[in-house]
């Protein structure tokens, strides 16, 4: 038995050594041809080459090597075998602490203290009380709801909207397109954890940013996007913060990765820009999750957190 | 109308400018003799010397500069009228706010960040687990406490440190002079919110900067200080700054406040400065919330926050 890791976009040594560890008695290869005539039953892929998986007749599922699982459907000869997402405390914990983090340094005005700083200006801001600030997460899966508990401990007031409704204790919840405007209307930093899909693809357009909240009580609203790059309109997004509709935005992912040096986002006085490491999957967490779900799918156990293939998350 | 401010303990003079601020209209006097013939309508008071309340016979109100009202009830010769406290609940989140925010920026490398973006570059930063990083909490009171169990939640490691022992849920604790080292020694992120006493004065100094860890998960040990500023020698912060014993520091209180301008804390690339602004703790912040309850009950509106004399509170 044997395993085939492949990623593209970064050196896969280290999650080769994770993996390895995790189980050293499996073998992993990093090319097909590596595995000299042993079937290769199980792929742990990060943006596989399109096509690649559809030579592996032996294959049984699939694991992607972090939370989404876009960037492996959008391969389209897929073979029809179960893609498996990794859902790790680890990767949630992360994730909450940047959502809380940027949360925060929007909130308590980091971006102005900066500026006072660097001016050696000594005064203080207005700074209305969390209870009087909404925070809005698009996306309530696993992700959305531990950022949400986490900052309702912090006392902000929560909304959260997704595709299908959704009860979540302690946060007022809207679903689906008739829902968004009014999601929008109540909510001063929205933050975006949704999957990428063919629904959610430029989901973070000119339509949603003319609806979000003109007043807020930090004075305009916040955008923070920890989802995926394609879900946002970057020109939309540069646009709104020119003519203050937007008055500042956090933003982890980008349309092309790494964000090409010529984008005005790099720059932009209202950005903060984090190079997709909201949430870094650690080989050394994660890795471990995925051997013993191929431990346990050998003893005939079920693979958990199987992708929809049809809702694309 | 006139305003008694009456304050034993400290300078009222930063309290009268505020209170003037808020409202230019009204008479403020720190002396009643001053009040010449004018009757005293209400009272703004810390400690104020026992039996000069009684000496007011048109007083309608009393209101605390802080959240207790021993200090006032204390008066044997207290007049019946209203005592008002200040709330403490807003004090207590703002604070837990401005601790878990400055954590996580530095947790989570804000500041390397920041520089990266002004030159365009993306580049992931290492990130230890919240779990793997002991954040050290110097004050048990009421703060020190919310604060923790708030780091808590994101899944931090906590030390804690005060004067006499303390038993807190989910935090190590140490205490007095004996205790201090080892509390050092088992913290990565060193958060002062200690009350300035002969104790506590100057203590953030040389002696306690060169027992602080020398590597830590996050490179080297961070302090945060929203205490008092004459806790901190900032002198010896420089200097552990400028040799790397002190990896990054966030300081909201200074010897001298407002910040001088030929301090070098507002240039040093590794500290954050904030204007005393970590809660709303100064005047400027609540003699205008003491206002608006005296127009407000001018007005014939009722008083909010009124101390129970029974309970004591």
């Amino acid at each position: 038995m044997t395993i085939l890791l492949s990623v593209t976009g970064f050196d896969p040594s280290r999650w080769w050594e994770a993996l390895h560890l995790a189980a050293p008695d499996r073998r992993i290869v990093v090319d097909p041809a590596a595995a000299t005539g042993e079937p290769i039953d199980y792929a742990v892929v990060w943006k596989q080459p399109p096509g690649l998986l559809a030579t592996l007749p032996n294959l049984k599922a699939i694991f992607s090597l972090g939370a989404g699982v876009d960037h492996i459907l959008a391969d389209r000869e897929l073979p029809d075998v179960p893609v498996v997402r990794i859902v790790a405390d680890d990767l949630k914990d992360r994730m909450s602490e940047y959502v809380v983090w940027r949360v925060l340094d929007h909130f308590r005005r980091g971006r102005a203290y900066r500026q006072q700083q660097a001016q050696k200006i000594w005064h203080e801001r207005m700074q209305p009380a969390a209870k009087d600030v909404t925070v809005g997460i698009m996306g309530l899966g696993v992700l959305g709801i531990d950022a949400a508990t986490k900052l309702g401990v912090l006392g902000f007031k929560l909304t959260g909207w997704s595709r299908s409704a959704k009860r979540v204790e302690g946060v007022e919840t809207f679903a689906g397109t008739a829902g968004l405007a009014p999601f929008l209307g109540a909510s001063d930093i929205v933050v975006v954890l949704l999957p990428l899909t063919s629904e959610t693809r430029g989901i973070i357009g000119a339509d949603l940013l003319s609806k979000l909240k003109r007043e807020t009580p930090l004075g305009g609203p916040v955008l923070i996007n920890a989802g995926r790059g394609a879900l946002q309109d970057e020109v939309a997004i540069l646009a709104a913060l020119d003519d203050e509709r937007l008055m500042e935005a956090s933003l982890d992912v980008f349309t092309v990765e790494p964000l090409p040096a010529e984008s005005r986002l790099w720059s932009h006085p209202k950005v903060f820009v984090t190079p997709h490491a909201a949430a870094l999957s650690d080989p050394d967490s994660l890795a471990p999750i995925i051997m013993r779900q191929i431990a346990a799918h050998e003893r005939g156990e079920p693979l958990e957190n199987v992708a929809d293939r049809t809702a694309g998350y």
